[in-house]
C-alpha cells in the first residue's frame, strides 16, 4: 500500500533534487550553450531516476554525497536523451513547455544536450565507492538508450513490428536506464555483483512496466496528454502497446479503425480509438502486461532485506498505479 | 627535420588505427543506428588525436593495449563532434565523403553521433592505468568541445568579433581536445601531474597553431578546400584566423573586399580574398601566429628527456608545415 509517510518522502526527495538542478554551479558564458542548459535544469520532470538511484542506494547505506551527484548524473543522462528525442520526433512541448528545440532551434538543442551529457559524465566520476564500475555501467546504459530509440524510429510508420520487438525498443530505450539507476544504488551501497545484477533487473521490469503505463496513458489520460502534444505518438506512428495488441488482436479490424482516426479530427479520433481499445480488450491485455512487469519487478525486490524494502514496493505500486 | 623513418612511423600508426576502426565490433542491429556507425568508422582522417596519445604514451612506457583503447576513443570522441557540427552547421562533405546528415537525415546523425560518444566512453573506461583520471579528463574536454562549439555559433556572421575572442574559442573548439590526448598519453604513463599539465600545454598550443594553420588551408590551399564544400567556413560567416586579423587590421577597407567578395562567383571570390590576404600582410600575420604557438609548443616538450622527444619535435613540424 502506498502510504502518505512514502509519498511525502518522494516528494522531499523530488524537491531536493530540483533545488540541486536549480542551483547547478554552471558558467554563465557562452549563453549559446549554456542558456538552454540552464533552461533544461529548471524544467519540470518526474525525477524518478534519482528517486530510484538515492531509495535504492539508502538500503545499502551508501554515502549522501555520493547519491547526489549519482542522481544528477542519471537525471542529466535521462535529460540529454529526451533533448535529442524531441528533435527527432519533431515534439514542442514538454512537460508544459517548449522543448529546447522550438524554443531555440535544432543547432542549439544538439549542444545543450552533448553539453549537459558531458556534465552528467563528470558528476558520475565524482562517486567515491565503486566509481569505474558506476561509470562503466552509466555509459553501458546510454548505448542501449541509443539503440531502444533507434529502434523506435526505424519502427515508425511499420505496421508489421510484433509485440517481441516492441519489448525489445522499450526494453532498451526505457528499461535499461532505470535498471541502471537501481543497479547504481547498489553499485554505490558496495553490493556484490548477485546483488546489483538482480537489483538490475528490479528496474528493468519496472521500466517496462512504466512504458507500458506511459503509451496507455497517453491515450487514457487526459492531464498525461496535455503535457504533451495530445496523442502525437499515435499521429508520428509510433508503436505503443495499444497499437501493436490491436493490431495482434485483428489485424483487419484495426486497420479500418486505425485510417477512420486518422483521416477525422484528433479529439473525435482519440475518443474513437478509446472506445476500440476498450471494447475489444486490448486495454485490459495491456494493463495486464504492466501488472505482469510490476509483479515480476516486486519479485526482484526479494533480494533486498524484508525491513528494508518498503519504500521501494511502495514506489513499485506507485509506478504501476500513477495517473500521470 | 621530419625524416621518412617518422612520416613512416607515423603512417604506421594511421594504418593500425584505421584497422582497428574498421574491424570493431558492433552489433548488426538496429541498422538505423548501426549502419551510420559504421560508415563513420570507415571514414578517412588524419588520425592526428590517437596518433598523439601513442606517441606521448610510448615515450613513457604505456602498455599498448591502454593506448589502443584511449586512442580509438578520442578518435570516436573527435569523430562525434563532427558528426554533430556538419548537422549545426550543414554541411554536406567531409573528407570527400558525404556526411551523415546529408546521407541519411539530422535524427539518424544525431542518434549516431550520441552512440559512437557512448562507444569512446565504454573504451576510455578500460584503460587499466588511472582510468578514473582519464576518464575524467576525457569529459573535461568534451564539454570544452562543446563551449568552444557554442562560441564559433555564436560568432556567426558577428562582425565584432576580436583576436582575443577568436582565440577563446579555438582553444576550446581545438585546442583542448588536442591538448587532453598529450596530457592522456601522460597519465597512461603514470606520470605526476606536474607533467601532464605541462604535456597538456603541449597540445594546446599544438591545437591552436593546428586551428589557425586549418584556417589558412581552407582558403590556400586547394587539396584542403576539395574536402569540404569550398570555403564554405567564409560563407557561414564563420570566424577564421584571417578574417578576423583582416578587420583588426583595416575594418574598413576589409568590409568593402568582403562585400565584393560575397557577391561574386565564389571561386573569383576565393582568388580577390587570397590576394587580400597576401598583399595587406595578412596571411603573413596568420603564419607568423601559427609558428609563435609552434614553437611554445616546442617549448612545453622540454619536459620530456631529450633522448625521448624526437618524435614529438617532428609531429609539431609536421602540423605546422603540413600542406592539407
Amino acid at each position: 500500500m502506498v502510504t502518505d509517510y512514502f509519498l511525502d518522502h518522494i516528494e522531499q526527495l523530488r524537491f531536493e533534487i530540483n533545488e540541486k538542478l536549480q542551483s547547478f554551479p554552471l558558467d554563465s558564458e557562452p549563453k549559446y550553450i549554456y542558456d538552454p542548459i540552464r533552461y533544461i535544469m529548471e524544467g519540470k520532470g518526474k525525477r524518478l531516476r534519482p528517486i530510484i538511484v538515492n531509495l535504492v542506494g539508502s538500503v545499502y547505506g551508501a554515502s549522501k554525497d555520493d547519491l547526489l551527484n549519482a542522481g544528477l548524473a542519471v537525471e542529466l543522462l535521462h535529460n540529454f536523451t529526451l533533448v535529442h528525442d524531441d528533435i527527432m520526433d519533431n515534439d514542442h512541448l514538454r512537460h508544459g513547455k517548449a522543448t529546447v528545440h522550438t524554443k531555440w532551434d535544432d543547432s542549439t538543442a544538439i549542444l545543450a544536450g552533448d553539453g549537459i551529457y558531458a556534465i552528467g559524465q563528470i558528476l558520475i566520476t565524482k562517486v567515491k565507492t565503486n566509481p569505474l564500475k558506476a561509470v562503466h555501467a552509466f555509459n553501458k546504459a546510454t548505448l542501449y538508450v541509443c539503440e531502444g530509440q533507434a529502434y523506435d524510429k526505424e519502427f515508425e510508420h511499420n505496421y508489421g513490428i510484433k509485440l517481441d520487438q516492441y519489448l525489445t525498443m522499450i526494453k532498451k530505450k526505457t528499461g535499461w536506464l532505470i535498471g541502471f539507476c537501481a543497479e547504481l544504488g547498489g553499485v554505490l551501497g558496495n553490493q556484490p555483483d548477485s546483488v546489483t545484477e538482480e537489483l538490475r533487473s528490479y528496474g528493468l521490469n519496472l521500466g517496462i512496466a512504466f512504458q507500458i503505463q506511459d503509451d496507455i496513458l497517453e491515450i487514457f489520460s487526459d492531464s498525461k496528454s496535455m503535457g504533451k502534444s495530445l496523442g502525437s505518438d499515435l499521429i508520428a506512428g509510433k508503436q505503443t502497446i495499444l497499437t501493436v495488441l490491436a493490431r495482434e488482436n485483428n489485424a483487419k479490424g484495426w486497420k479500418q479503425k486505425w485510417n477512420e482516426a486518422i483521416n477525422s479530427d484528433i479529439k473525435i479520433a482519440l475518443e474513437n480509438l478509446r472506445e476500440y481499445f476498450v471494447d475489444n480488450g486490448i486495454l485490459e491485455s495491456a494493463e495486464n502486461m504492466a501488472k505482469k512487469y510490476t509483479e515480476s519487478a516486486q519479485n526482484n525486490l526479494l533480494i533486498i532485506p524484508k525491513e528494508k524494502r518498503g519504500q521501494l514496493e511502495q514506489l513499485t505500486e506507485f509506478v504501476w498505479k500513477r495517473k500521470k
